[in-house]
């Protein structure tokens, strides 16, 4: 079944003004959706960033895809790798680890990998997970992702989370996103504020939800000692503490002395990073994330290689739509060796671009879709308002330090801050 | 689409005597053919040992699979564990490693995941290779695997190949199956004799072959010491060093003199083993062979961690038939990071289970077949054949060493001798 055509369409959804280690979420966060069309009639889905230099780099690579069998996952690669050869991906958020032309490569060719997933899957009947090699459990959980945030965007837009920028408030958030969608692991992510307040935030949150698995992931807000220091603060409050500080070394000196294992999505972040990084020490637990790791199969593969060296697994997430819930809801299913529950930022998101009800929470867990591919369906309308969101914005970048500023004109990113 | 029964027949085809570490190949090799029996009338095939504790412990998991989707492989995996749990599948010849529970369960698996892809890609009109995320050859590479061989075996059965013990008739024995089939990488089996007569029989080859990739395997017969010594001497003539030495920190210190990379299908011989072996150099190239890495999508796993980690992968073979020959090559097809060419004994057999023409070797590579599934068929009568041969030969474990002795009656296995 060959490709006869390729549509990214550039979006952009409302996201509230969360707080992190490079200050605030913009009033929009930006996407990329897929349609990978095929003979048949098949259309295949995929959703990935939508800043400017990742629209640039999928675009190059759109054209060189008509022909190629979309069961050619090979053949799909190499012409990726052809479009953007020499070209190295970046953001300006920083908040998915150092830049090299290997996850370039990873990056744009997982859009592609996907949506030829869904695709086969549909041609077949077949579910993505089934594709993958079948579903090592039929439900995935997820965690509760806190974030601190401020009340309102700065053109006066408010949501009904309100300020949360207080232990208290954090407890209260967990509770309404709890109570809305039944999850059991929390996660605050953190390097916002002076360590103590978030240990503060650690320790209410731990009070008030007795039994629930905590996380905090100050994206390396910490230098060293202070690390260390709030890794024996919050013993045997965290299940894991996430990028405490920058980079493999200064992650493997937190890891000698954390009683709790660390986790990554900034230090390990390409298939290269590992060998490093364990020679080091210096993880106890990868966060996969399908749109930089290379796509699904590459996912799996990572699993297996961290099961080998005892490291265990979890996800990473980024503001994200559907079609990415979708595709992390079916990866996870595959991937026997996960061992904790996934991040999504879906509870901040009050729009999307497919037909709703294909994925919904019970108990923080999403079952996963058994129709064919990935399970859900494209909402043209939907999709139609949210390019015109992306149009009207203005945005083509994400740029959270540049917009903190408009709150606090001194902002300089936390990145090994305290 | 539910798995409805399973039958494994136990099946023998006649060997050559063919010389390793161990002894000598008896008059004929084992092998088990499972056929999978699924809804709509779609019989998956597998092939795997045929030793009696490998029929017995797939045996065991054979009436715990009816029921299961073909498409939920873990669900498969689940139900042999349970029935292998806590055994430990050994044979006599140990040419493959050490033993071990999950090397166990890999093993045992293997031959039922072989057996549902087929199943999955005949049901869905797809080739095995497409399922494992499409071709990233279309065809693959095999190489020349020259044995050192006795005339006749001790019932008077001879062969077409004659006897090979000298450097002379290993060139001869190359000739005629280069001319055959055509491969151009060479491997000599070696372990039997002095390591200088090995030494001059692959700079006969290397004489008599010049630009052919060469290598030599004496499943670790070697000292240390001794292998060191060989690897100089043949500095330049191999593409690789197969196994000199036994033991991971064996080869590691062999590694470290050696010019060439060491491969291994001995020291490496399931996932757990990579952690040390890579931490102490050991090995350079890593030989899979799915029939007990755990099946064709942990294969393709393993690949992604060699290539991680900066190693080669090529891959191992027994003495097998068409069944395993088209696993091994839709597996290859699939995995990218595939090194060199592959090993397989086929030239050496006379007889099969499969209908003729699916797989023939054309400049010592097979094209990978695109019918549906393994893209193999059973041939009932020459099944029939094959169980006969089974049932009237007598053999029930692979024992070079035992059928050794009555050529050499003092014969003990070459293991570190020299």
């Amino acid at each position: 079944m060959k490709i006869l055509g390729v549509t990214i369409t550039p979006v952009a959804f409302a996201d509230p003004p969360l707080l992190n280690v490079m200050g605030v979420h913009e009033p929009f966060a930006l996407r990329s959706v897929l349609e990978l069309r095929c003979e048949d009639g098949i259309v295949g889905l995929g959703e990935s960033y939508g800043d400017a230099t990742f629209l640039d780099m999928a675009s190059k690579a759109a054209p060189l895809l008509a022909g190629i069998d979309v069961f050619d996952l090979p053949g799909l690669r190499t012409a990726v790798a052809g479009a953007v050869s020499g070209s190295v991906f970046t953001d300006q958020h920083g908040l998915t680890g150092a830049f090299s032309g290997d996850k370039t490569l990873a990056t744009v060719y997982s859009l592609f990998e996907v949506a030829a997933l869904d695709a086969q899957g549909k041609a077949l009947g077949l579910p993505v997970v089934d594709l993958l090699g079948g579903a090592a459990r039929d439900k995935v959980d997820f965690s509760a992702y806190l974030f601190y945030k401020f009340a309102e965007h700065q053109n006066g837009r408010t949501d009904e989370w309100g300020d949360v920028r207080t232990p208290e408030s954090v407890v209260d958030e967990a509770r309404a996103m709890i109570d809305r969608y039944g999850f059991t692991s929390i996660k605050l992510k953190g390097g916002v504020f002076e360590p103590d307040q978030e240990i503060a935030a650690m320790r209410a949150l731990a009070e008030a939800f007795p039994g629930h698995p905590l996380r905090v992931d100050p994206n390396g807000a910490w230098t060293v000692p202070t690390s260390i220091r709030v890794a024996e603060e919050l013993d045997g409050v965290l299940e894991y503490l996430e990028d405490p500080t920058p980079g493999i070394e200064g992650m493997g000196e937190v890891a000698k002395h954390a009683s709790m294992p660390l986790a990554t999505n900034m230090c390990v972040v390409r298939f290269a990073d590992l060998p490093p990084a364990i020679e080091h020490g210096s993880v106890g637990i990868v966060l996969s994330d399908h749109h930089y790791w290379g796509g699904l199969r590459q996912t799996q593969a990572l699993s297996v290689l961290c099961e080998t060296f005892g490291l265990g697994l979890s996800m990473h997430s980024n503001s994200h739509l559907g079609i990415s819930l979708a595709a992390m809801v079916h990866v996870a299913a595959a991937t026997p060796h996960l061992t904790y529950a996934c991040d999504t930022h879906w509870p901040w998101k009050t729009e999307d671009v497919i037909v709703p009800g294909a994925l919904e929470f019970v108990d923080g867990a999403i079952a996963v879709p058994r129709s064919p591919g990935l399970g859900v369906e494209l909402d043209e309308d939907a999709l139609g308002r949210a390019h015109e969101n992306f149009v009207k914005c203005g945005q083509t970048v994400r740029d959270d330090p540049t917009y903190m500023r408009r709150y606090e004109p001194d902002f300089k990113p936390n990145i090994a801050r305290w």
